[in-house]
C-alpha cells in the first residue's frame, strides 16, 4: 500500500501536535512546511518583548523536534497558493502534490486597514517582532535618561499598549514591572517608575473572555504596577508622535499594537472556500473545507463553529484563536486520520475548554477554569505551571524554572539586551 | 573638593573593570559611554555563532552591572572625537568635558583594504553579528537539504573560516560539531557530517601564540571534527560564491572571517598621537598617550610594549588584544587614579601573563599556563571553569553551567534559531 500524502503548512502548535501523531506510521508520508525553523511557544511571546526571556528559550527548531519521525521531512520554504483542483499546493521550492492538505498557518496582526501604523506600532507574532519591542522599550529608557527637553522626556517615557486581551494585558503588566522594580536603580536622571503605561481597549471592558470579576481584578493588578486602563475608546490615529484616541491627542514615542488579527492569506486561494471578515477559513466539524474534503484547517486560521457559545442572535460562535484550540485541532486530526485509515467510523472534532488564564506581573495573574476563578499569587503559581508544563523540550522548561525563580526573587530580567538593528541615536527613524 | 571628571569611552572588559574600581569613591565622578547597552563575553561570542548559547547569557546591561555605582552615569552614545585641546569628547550627545579621558572601544574586523569582502564574510565582534553567522549557517544546511542540483548542494554545505587564531579554530570546530553530532537525525536528504569545513591560514600554523605542540594537537583534535586545516596559503578573492586560496577556487556559500582586526577609529583623532598599522594608539608604561598624559587608552585599542617579548630586531612586542590584558589595563587604571589622588607615587602597568586556552568543541581544548601544558578533556575542563568564573552576573554563569552539561550529555545546542532577517528563500541576497 502506498502511504498517503499528507502535507502541513506550518509548524505552530496545530501543525507540530498533528506531525507528532502521525509519526512514524508507515501508512503517511509527511512534509511539513514553515517558512521559519522554529515553533514557537506564541504564549510566552511576550516575555521575549519585555526582557524576561531570551528567543531561545521559547523556541526550537522544527527540525529536531520531528527527528525521530522517520516518516516526516521537514522543508523550510514558503506556501504560496493551494491548487485544490489539482491536489498540489504551490510553494517557493516548487509545487507539491498532495493527498491530504493541512493549513495551519495562523494569524498576523491586523490594523483594520490601517498598514502605516504598523511602522510606529510593531505587533508580537514572531521573535523578530518580539526583539524590536524589546529594542524599542529599553531605547525609550535610555532615551529619556539623555533627553535635557522635558516633554520629549516625558514622550520617551510613555508607552501605549493598543488592545486589551491577554497579549495586551500581559504586555503593559511586564512594562510596568520592568519601569517600577527591574529598572529601578539604573538610571541617574530619569526615575523609571515615573514612565506612563496606558493600555487601550476600544471595547467596554479588558480580557472580554474572562468573567467580569476577574477582569475587574485585573485591572487593579495593572493599577498596582502603575498601568493606566482606558476603555470604550478607540484609537484613531498613530504616528511618529503618539496615538490620537478618540480624537486626542497623547504623546507616546513607544506603541504597541495587541489589538486585531488577521488569518493567514493563504487560506483565500483554496477555490470555493468560504472566508470570514477575520480571513479564517470556514470549516466543517472535521475541520475539512466543505467544498475540498481533503483540505483541512486548524488553528487561528480556521472558522470552526463552537456549538456550545452563541452570539445574541444565537448563532454559534467560532472558536478563539488560542493556544489549546490548536492543539487540540491537531491532536483530533492525527487521530481522525489513524482512524480513517484502520477503517474505523470518522468522529467529529470536538473542544474541550480547560478554561483561560493571563499573568499581568510577579504574583499577579488571573485564572478561570469550569467555574472556578483564582487572583493573584496562587493564579500565577498555576499559569507558570501550566506554561512550563506544555513547553516542548526539556532544557527550555528547566532554564525557565530557573530563570523565573532567579527573577521572581531578585525583580530582574536576565535578557535586556538592544540588538538587532543598531541602537538609533536619533529617537525616530532616521 | 570638586571630583575629578573620569569619563571613559567602552564598555567593554578595560572599561567595565575601571568603572567598576572606581565606584562609590567620592573622588570621582565617571561617565561611561558605549555605543551599545550591554557588556558583551567576547571570548563566547563563538558560542552565539554555532548556536551554543543565547546572546542574553553573554550580555549583560551595563546600566545594570554599575546600577550601585552612585558616583557613574552611564551614557548610551557615540564617541565622535577627541578633542584634546580643549579637553572635551566630542559625541553624539554633545561635548562632555573631561580631567582624564580613557579610551577603551576596542577593534572591529579588517579585511586588509578588501571592504567588498565583509557582506559575503561577517566577522564576528558584537552580537548582531553572532546572530547573523548563526542564520548563514543554519541557512547552508536547509537550503543544501532542498537542493536538487549536486553542485549547488555541495556547496551549501560547504564552510571556509578565514583565519587560523582562537577564533578561527573554535569557530571551525563548533561547526564541526554542529555538523557531526547536534544535526546528526534531523536531516532525510542530506548528511550534515559530510559538510566540508575548511580553516585557512595565511601564516605557518594556526594559534601562532600557543606552543607548536600544542598546536598540533588542535589541528588534529579539529580533524577529528571533520575540519581540514590549510596553512601558509593566503585568500585572495571573497564572493558569493566562494573563495580564491592561492588563486584557487573553493566553491562555499558560507564563508565566515576571523583573520585581521583594526583598532577603532576614535585613536586616530587624538592630535599628535603615535598610531601603529593596526590603528592601535601607541601608549607609555602607564597607559597613557604621551602628548596627552591625562588621555589613556586600554585593552584592543592600545599598543602597549610587552618589554619580556620581544620581535626578531630585539624590539619589545605590543600586548596582545585578549580579554586579560584589557581586565588587568582596567584594574590598574583605576588603582593609579586612587594612589594619584591618595598622593601616592604612581607605579607603571605590568602585565601578568597567567596563560592561553582555546577550546576545539566537546572534550577538545588546548590550554598553557606557566610552562604547563594541557590538552583534551583536562584542558576542556580547565577552560569550561575559568570561563564561567569570568562571567558577570549568577544567573547567567548558573544557566550557562546547566546549557553546558546538558548539550554535553546530548550532543544538542539549544538556541539553533535562524531569525535577524527573514529567512531567504534564494541562496544569496535578493
Amino acid at each position: 500500500m502506498t502511504p498517503q500524502k499528507i502535507v502541513i503548512v506550518g509548524g505552530g502548535f496545530a501543525g507540530l501536535n498533528l506531525a507528532k501523531g502521525l509519526a512514524n506510521d508507515e501508512r503517511f508520508e509527511v512534509t511539513i512546511l514553515d517558512r521559519r525553523n522554529h515553533h514557537l511557544f506564541q504564549p510566552l511571546l511576550y516575555q521575549v518583548a519585555s526582557c524576561g526571556l531570551s528567543p531561545a528559550d521559547i523556541a526550537r527548531p522544527i527540525r529536531q523536534i520531528l527527528r525521530h519521525a522517520e516518516n516526516v521531512t521537514v522543508l523550510l520554504a514558503n506556501a504560496e497558493k493551494v491548487d485544490a483542483e489539482a491536489k498540489q499546493l504551490i510553494t517557493s521550492k516548487g509545487p507539491i502534490p498532495y493527498d491530504r492538505l493541512i493549513l495551519a498557518c495562523g494569524a498576523r496582526h491586523s490594523y483594520f486597514g490601517k498598514d502605516q501604523w504598523e511602522e510606529f506600532a510593531p505587533g508580537l507574532k514572531t521573535l523578530t517582532q518580539a526583539t524590536e519591542m524589546r529594542r524599542r522599550i529599553l531605547s525609550a529608557f535610555e532615551n529619556a535618561e539623555a533627553e535635557n527637553d522635558l516633554e520629549k522626556r516625558k514622550a520617551n517615557l510613555s508607552f501605549i499598549v493598543v488592545g486589551g486581551g491577554p497579549t495586551g494585558v500581559e504586555l503593559a503588566g511586564a512594562i510596568g514591572e520592568l519601569a517600577r522594580h527591574t529598572l529601578k536603580s539604573d538610571f541617574r536622571r530619569i526615575n523609571p517608575a515615573e514612565a506612563k503605561i496606558l493600555l487601550v481597549e476600544a471595547g467596554p471592558r479588558i480580557l472580554p473572555m474572562f468573567d467580569e470579576s476577574l477582569a475587574a481584578k485585573a485591572q487593579k493588578q495593572l493599577a498596582e504596577l502603575g498601568v493606566e486602563v482606558l476603555t470604550g475608546k478607540g484609537v484613531t490615529n498613530i504616528d511618529a508622535e503618539g496615538v490620537e484616541i478618540a480624537g486626542q491627542r497623547v504623546a507616546a514615542y513607544t506603541v504597541l499594537w495587541a489589538a486585531g488579527v488577521q488569518a493567514s492569506k493563504l487560506g483565500s486561494t483554496i477555490a470555493g472556500a468560504e472566508i470570514d471578515r477575520a480571513g479564517r477559513v470556514k470549516v466543517n466539524d472535521h475541520l475539512a473545507v466543505p467544498q475540498h474534503p481533503e483540505v483541512f484547517v486548524l488553528g487561528d486560521m480556521a472558522h470552526c463553529a463552537n456549538p456550545e457559545v452563541k452570539d445574541k442572535e444565537g448563532r454559534p460562535m467560532p472558536l478563539p484563536g488560542v493556544a489549546p484550540v490548536a492543539m487540540q485541532q491537531g491532536n483530533y486530526l492525527a487521530e481522525e486520520f489513524r482512524r480513517i485509515a484502520s477503517g474505523k467510523q470518522p468522529q467529529a472534532f470536538s473542544y474541550v475548554d480547560k478554561g483561560s488564564m493571563a499573568t499581568i506581573g510577579r504574583s499577579r495573574a488571573i485564572c478561570q477554569s469550569k467555574g472556578i476563578k483564582m487572583t493573584g499569587f496562587t493564579a500565577w503559581l498555576a499559569w507558570m505551571f501550566i506554561h512550563v508544563y506544555y513547553l516542548v523540550g526539556f532544557t527550555n522548561r528547566f532554564g525557565i524554572i530557573i530563570k523565573w525563580t532567579w527573577n521572581y526573587i531578585t525583580f530582574r530580567k536576565s535578557a535586556r539586551l538592544i540588538i538587532g538593528k543598531e541602537w538609533r541615536f536619533g529617537r525616530k527613524p532616521d
